[in-house]
């Protein structure tokens, strides 16, 4: 845990979120700023910066979370949905806890 | 293989692309309609329609993928960029073949 990071905060319960997903590697919640009718965040627990973080260790990790993504949306009744990773300088990530964003509904915002 | 899917066919080297990675699972070309200065399609060369269709039995698969991101976008210069995946009805996802974009380079699209 990074104690500086609201993600690493909200993982550990320490900072209040609407959570729609959790175990004990996960979390799902929504974003506070949404982009479309339904943004939602999806966060390994575990403090990793950015995708370049990522190493071979945590491959179990990144599949769950993956696999996890259709079955999160699923629950929030999406058909179809964008998944977006903003990855570093210039890319608009802002919190620097790897996190996958799930947008859906009725205003999918174009790319 | 989908003998009617196109990012089969480049997978399988019966259609051209502009590659930039290959592997055994995973291949990484040029977007032939780029929306952004760098534009890459990262795909699985199993045919794989969706998120919502991959299982456990992909989990290697898809961390290598995932995995992969980072390295292929910095052989591109990139030093930050955007992953975006479009996943089933409206949300713009036109080959039903799992790809993810990598968006990079002075004119990242918002979204």
């Amino acid at each position: 845990m990074d104690t500086d990071c609201i993600f690493c905060k909200i993982a550990a319960g320490d900072l209040p979120a609407k959570k729609v997903y959790e175990d004990d590697q996960i979390m799902a919640f929504f974003d506070i700023h949404p982009k479309a009718s339904v943004h939602l965040l999806v966060i390994p627990k575990k403090h990793i910066a950015t995708l370049n973080d990522l190493n071979t260790t945590d491959s179990a990790l990144i599949s769950k979370l993956v696999l996890a993504l259709p079955e999160i949306a699923k629950e929030q009744k999406l058909e179809g949905f964008r998944v977006v990773v903003n990855n570093g300088p210039g890319s608009g990530q802002i919190v620097y806890h790897l996190h996958f964003h799930i947008l859906g509904g009725k205003q999918i915002p174009t790319f």
